[in-house]
């Protein structure tokens, strides 16, 4: 690895010199419209998988486009100058809408470049999440391409296209190329740093099953002076199922739950609290004071490291204006639970059905309905990719990055846990207020040029 | 009293005779369609208090149609032959849309004398609510004036034709006319019998609370990822406070909720279980099998003379297809409460106010709205207009009328007692299978021509 010093240099040093040039092709990528929840932006949705495809073929890859029978995806290959590990990149070059368009500033399409707290940021949908992010890693093969004369270790690229409208058409794709996707490990870059100055890993995300709750009574809707105190009321049944899912330290009350769930460990646990997380700040910027969740429980560990429960939605009955007097027929709910390592989403569906079924008065007509049920992923920190990364990262920002978790899942890592058996380095360079989703999204041009060298030393570390 | 048998043998004795004649007043009556709720048929309205008013002029009394902002009324008055007590009787002239119009087996508005299993039966929108039961006292008032000359005590009627639409107008109108329409008693034909063979009033009404909670928490809607375990799910909260609201006897948890509820008396206790109430038919016909409410409680008590909470609709977050991961931020509930004699309805809506805001968890910000508070209405049996409806029953059917309750309130029978100070009297005709508010609904000729009897009969009673 000793020889690949001089050469990293040298590509660190040809990034800073090209980057106005490299800014110029993510601005070209930005500007393509690729909403995939919007039929009328198919076109741009291919236009930018064309985009990214032919940005990967200057960069010696072979790439084409495969069709999905949604948006198509893009896969690439390089055979690698060296025989390091083989990684599959995955990222997304669609987008989410860019409405309400009034909020924006400029153009949604239109990257525009505004000075702020850290620096130049770069304002356009898509600025982080995620085509900045991938315009990161495209980038560094480029540059590896053009000092090295290739990236040095074996790369497949999945880009997809429907990963804002729930990756649907992937795991199909996923399911049936295998042979043509394997790989050692994935590299994604679609999740965020501490803050500008911390890089990070992250290493946990939170499993979910996610569910539906119904439960039937009457054969139709009563009328609640006749029928009350005699027919079963399914929103009084509901309400008293569901009121019983925490006890009164915050805890989940499914038989089971929390079997399997391991402490943090000590060094993890010290090192999220010498994060010194603001829960409260948090909180005050979303109207609130006082954090819910399991008691003398830290913050940061009721949010990562701790499963949670929470209803979603609920229905039934009359909700309109002024009274009426009725007895609804019918009651329904959304719960979802989030899970952490050790947590079997199977069982602890099981375990809902259970606590549901025991609590359902007689007449309850009641179905549970499981929408999904993924584990939580946890990345070993004793991984040579991630040990890799984590050089990478402390050498790019002089300090080492830190681990942190994800309370969200990212449907992607499973599926290409999964299907692919593979899994995934998450390095992002997003910050918490990066406007994801909403109107003047924004990449810090810091994050940007970071990553796009961060990257480039990543496949540095692993050239063989 | 003596003198009046014979005379009222001679009135029932022209009722039966004429009877043809008064069932086609009833016809006309029913065939305008004077739906309260439908502003294009505000005419038709006009119409039937027009023809109502001409009934009565018809019978003697001085009558005409008062405005109320809404649908008129029509006040008609009567001096009376005697020196008895003076009576206000209410009823309406306005009827429920008839919609679904396809479910008809004849037109709403074209009576239709159809056979069923008590004999001819009338099949009109109407037809039992209220204009058959007002056509009684109707032509009874008409059968004493043909045959002596006038009713034989003091009458006012007050017929109104916004009971269809929650009688908005009338309150105001009562309080503005508190000395037109002072009287000793009202007497309101618009509930029911225990069945076809056995006579009843209406003794009891429940009371209500109506109530509509909203619990607001974050300031927007949040990831239930990234906030789930930290930030407070208003839905949780919500279901955690109403799934409170019974204890595992069915009964309500509010303080002091049963404080002042008496216990049935041993005779009525007695005659309630004498009707010998099919519960479980009941239930079974509605697809229920098992009775809710306070255990150990008789079916009819739980339901005349037993209050009970329901909660007649919830919402918060999603309710669409599939999942969303959402923590909303605002959930809420109509949450009512049916009362007996004994409890005063603001108390029972401080205590529930007391009761949620006990069990809100900090950051939640809760409104409880009241929108009714009625009490219990419990008509005296030892009175002398209850004793004489009695004995004209009694003598009407061959067996004495059962005291029932009715489990819903009848919003005019408070506020004849609240606005007038009257007492009701409840002597009603219907039968449960009526098909009141829905298509195909039917008076039973046998309840119409014995309802007219008793009416004359009661007035027999009176006569001083």
């Amino acid at each position: 690895m000793t020889h690949q010093a001089p050469v990293l240099d040298t590509i660190l040093a040809h990034i800073d010199a090209t980057r106005a040039a490299a800014h110029g092709r993510l601005f070209e990528f930005l500007r393509i419209p690729s909403i995939s929840a919007q039929p009328d932006h198919a076109a741009d949705c291919r236009r930018a998988a064309d985009w990214a495809a032919e940005h990967l073929r200057g960069s010696g890859f072979s790439a084409r486009i495969a069709e999905t029978g949604g948006h198509p995806v893009v896969i690439a290959e390089h055979q690698g100058t060296g025989a390091g590990p083989h990684l599959l990149y995955y990222g997304h070059y669609d987008v989410q809408p860019p409405e309400p368009l009034e909020l924006w500033t400029s153009p949604a399409f239109e990257p525009t470049v505004v000075d702020g707290q850290h620096g130049p940021k770069i304002v356009a949908r898509g600025a982080v999440d995620d085509k900045g992010q991938v315009s990161m890693w495209l980038e560094a093969f480029r540059a590896w391409h053009d000092v090295a004369g290739g990236v040095p270790t074996r790369i497949t690229v999945l880009l997809e296209g429907e990963e804002e409208v729930g990756t649907a058409h992937l795991l199909p794709f996923l399911r049936a190329n295998t042979e043509a996707l394997q790989a050692d490990a994935a590299v994604i870059s679609d999740t965020g740093m501490w803050d500008i100055d911390t890089p990070a890993l992250t290493t946990r995300l939170r499993g979910i099953v996610y569910t539906e709750i119904k439960l039937r009574a009457a054969s139709r809707d009563l009328h609640s002076g006749i029928y009350g105190g005699s027919a079963l009321n399914p929103i009084n049944a509901l309400t008293r199922i569901l009121g019983d899912l925490h006890d009164a330290d915050g805890r989940v009350q499914l038989d089971g739950f929390y079997e399997g769930v391991t402490a943090l460990s000590d060094a993890e646990a010290k090192q999220w609290d010498a994060l010194g997380f603001d829960e409260l700040g948090c909180l005050a910027s979303i109207g609130l004071s006082v954090p819910v969740g399991e008691r003398g429980v830290p913050g940061l560990q009721r949010i990562w490291a701790r499963p949670t429960a929470d209803i979603n939605g609920i229905w039934g009955g009359y909700a309109g204006a002024g009274p009426k007097t009725v007895i609804a027929s019918e009651a329904g709910a959304k719960v979802s639970f989030r899970l952490v390592p050790g947590q079997d989403p199977e069982q602890v569906f099981a375990a809902f059905e259970r606590f549901v079924a025991a609590r359902a008065p007689a007449d309850a007509h009641v179905s549970v309905t499981k929408f999904s049920a993924d584990p939580a992923i946890e990345v070993s920190l004793d991984n040579p990719l991630v040990r890799a990364a984590q050089v990478a990262l402390a050498e790019e920002y002089g300090r080492p990055p830190v681990s942190i978790g994800c309370g969200g899942s990212i449907p992607v890592v499973e599926a290409l846990h999964s299907i692919l058996g593979l899994d995934s380095l998450l390095m992002g360079f997003g910050l918490e207020d990066d406007q994801v989703h909403s109107p003047n999204e924004k990449f810090e041009v810091r994050c940007l040029d970071h990553g796009t060298r961060a990257h480039a030393r990543l496949l540095g570390k692993l050239a063989a």
